[in-house]
């Protein structure tokens, strides 16, 4: 086609990011075609919900609840999901690539757990699946893991993948309030949703690293298998604590590549709350923003940074995916890089790296009982478990309180013997509450 | 093609980048063929220095000096040229392109001069010229501002864009020493050049600026119109009154957008050391390592940080193009996004707002003559240009010494009417050197 041709979009979800995506699409049409030497046009909008006024004009554009007439729409190159959920979402997604339309979405659930279902359907049909809003937001992420670092092996993806929690933990740290009062500020504030669980419990966050991981080591990987741990057990002293030792606290998701002697790779993935040196680039992202650090062999580490969710952000990268798309489809096919990086014949299931394989040293804080002997109890089960402590502090509590906080930083061990430990020391009558550990990420 | 095809790369300039080069495409090859789903051959070298071993093997490819023998070279695909320099290297890519092969390059200095002709030249012969490595190094930022950002109208770019000074400005903070010790030093740990000036003086950042102009605004701008200004006169003293008062200074490339009433978009570009929060992600750049700060008007803030040179990460980027040129000769040829992101119709001349209208705060370091009566001097000069002083500071100063640092933060200002209370100031003979001015930039 040449110019004043146009490629035709289609909306399915017209929620917060699909109202985003209208307005993106309308407001900066100019630089888009600009860019393009062509136009995007909004054809079609399809949701449940035809009667909201979402405040942006839909003037010449069919909306109606009709998904699966916009699907089949001739006028419709290119279908964006934004329903979210899993089984409504993915019957469009594979009906759209049936009919030989191009997808965009931003759905990381569906395409963590149906990805490989997915993107095999597209290659079958010659249909592009674009991505990019479903990690870190607005955030190129997935387009610099896909080309601009398709040179390297990588060697590891840590990031701040969800905005709530960094949110709920920044707040944390500046007011000293605990997790349940932060946590409803953020609801009433929009940055956390009425149920938190997805977020705070880190399966957000495991969903999204679950994608990075398939694009930087190749491997087929779901979220189901990422050890994930959230944000529920921490309390404000651990965040005043972190900064006397020189640390942030921050959920992060964290995978390496480890490559053994007779060159197999196992893949070590997994999403707990981490103590950050405060030197570091991750320490210093704040608030509801994203940040994902990427190191190469040959690039060395590189950071990316942005927000990580909210309509405009996430437009941002919905519209960069259609922009590509259309590229394509004017040339007549699908684009020529791989969904994720690696050509599907070159993915491969990965042996995973056991949690309590993973060595490092960490920050424990115990609520023991104030009564002789139960310091010395606690380092005997640590001894025991050969897990070494490197400084151990004994807090002073308000009278009439009954648990003393003793916080231990431990020397590098392996993982699986500081838990047995715990379970050990939790279980002896020596602590009040359950042990709170921390792994200290050292390399950032 | 099919699986099991190759396409050829000439390289032409085999010093450290170019080394680099044959050491990604060597020892990653595995990778790279995983993601195309072919291979990259590496077929001829060209230098005039033919007899330095480089420490990498060259089995089975030709390496001499005849530059247009490889260029012609019916197994050349792709000329990646990194002689560098202007006349020479703009001749050898010229040539390439008019033989109908693609390039990459590295070479800010001639893109950010002689880049119109050469995208001309590229576009009438339908071949690629990418050049990722120029901005940046090894990190994607280029790409980014091409295809990931590229449904927003970019607002502003801001960036640590040179390695060299960024190094010298981390140490002179940390070590408390003057400009000249620092550089030396970096000379000797191989972060300068023997003849610094290219970097020192900023004139690196303004090509590498000039080339981030055109991507985000479709602006055609030569680094010949932006001001620049170097480091030489800053002091650890000017280091140590800004972290007092909570910035660091960073040597800073600026590209903004104005957009005016009438939609008139004109053109803010400068570099110059910059006064930035200490809480901002730029502030934590630290050493050689270099970072961009991207906003749009859909995205918001992002930040890329990574090596901004060096051999490896250099190369990551050099070969991260060989495999998007690769990938579009395959399908038989050039890709579809344009060299500067906008198409070569859509990018203008646009005026630029001089320096002297960009209103700010400063941070001024006199250098005041001892005596009675010389603040008063200092304070009316500013006032009589209308610049209002929001905090000054007179240091105490070693015994014997003459001139006593006056630090003056000022209200908001247009910079013309400073500077012209600084010439003033400068001739009155109140202070004893040229006075020292730090923009402070405050939206990062």
């Amino acid at each position: 086609m040449g110019e004043g041709s146009v490629v035709g979009v289609g909306l399915i979800g017209f929620g917060t990011i699909g109202t985003g995506v209208v307005k993106v699409l309308a407001e900066n049409a100019d630089v888009i075609s600009e860019r393009l030497g062509f136009s995007l046009k909004l054809v079609r909008v399809a949701d449940l919900d035809t009667e909201t006024d979402r405040g942006v004009s839909l003037d010449g554009v069919v909306f109606d609840s009709n998904a699966s007439g916009l699907i089949h729409d001739p006028a419709v190159d290119i279908v964006i999901e934004l329903v979210g959920g899993y089984d409504i979402a993915k019957r469009f997604i594979l009906e759209a690539i049936s009919a030989g339309k191009h997808v965009v979405t931003a759905n990381k659930a569906l395409l963590a757990l149906h990805g490989k279902e997915i993107f095999k359907a597209a290659d079958a049909q010659g249909v592009d699946v674009l991505f990019e809003a479903a990690v870190g937001g607005g955030i190129p992420i997935l387009r610099s893991l896909r080309e601009g670092l398709a040179a390297n092996h990588i060697q590891s993806v840590v990031g701040i993948l969800n905005g709530t929690t960094n949110f709920v933990l920044t707040e944390m740290e500046r007011c000293g309030e605990p997790f349940e009062v932060v946590l409803k500020r953020a609801q009433e504030l929009g940055y956390a949703e009425a149920d938190p669980t997805f977020d705070v419990d880190g399966i957000d966050a495991a969903h999204k690293l679950a994608l990075l991981t398939g694009m930087a080591f190749g491997a087929e990987l779901t979220f189901e298998d990422i050890p994930t741990e959230g944000i529920r057990n921490l309390a404000p002293i651990d965040m005043e604590i972190a900064g006397e030792l020189g640390f942030r606290i921050k959920l992060l998701g964290i995978a390496r590549a480890h490559r053994g002697a007779g060159g197999e790779e196992r893949i070590e993935a997994r999403i707990h709350p981490t103590m950050v040196p405060i030197s570091s680039m991750l320490a210093n992202v704040d608030a509801a923003m994203n940040a994902v650090e990427v190191r190469g062999d040959a690039v060395g580490p590189t950071l990316y940074y942005g927000a990580g969710a909210g309509e405009m952000p996430t437009a941002s990268a919905v519209v960069a995916d259609l922009m590509e798309i259309a590229r394509e489809k004017q040339r007549g096919g699908a684009g020529p890089v791989s969904p994720l990086s690696y050509r599907p014949e070159a993915l491969a299931q990965k042996s995973l790296v056991s949690l309590g394989e993973v060595r490092g040293r960490s920050y424990v804080r115990f609520s023991a009982v104030d009564r002789p002997g139960c310091l010395a109890g606690i380092a005997a089960a640590l001894a025991e478990e050969g897990v070494g402590i490197e400084s151990l502090v004994q807090r002073s509590t308000g009278a009439g309180l009954a648990d003393v906080p003793v916080i231990v930083v431990t020397h590098p061990a392996e993982d699986h013997a500081l838990r047995r430990a715990l379970a050990n020391i939790d279980a002896s009558g020596a602590v009040t509450a359950t042990s709170v550990a921390l792994r200290i990420e050292e390399e950032l």
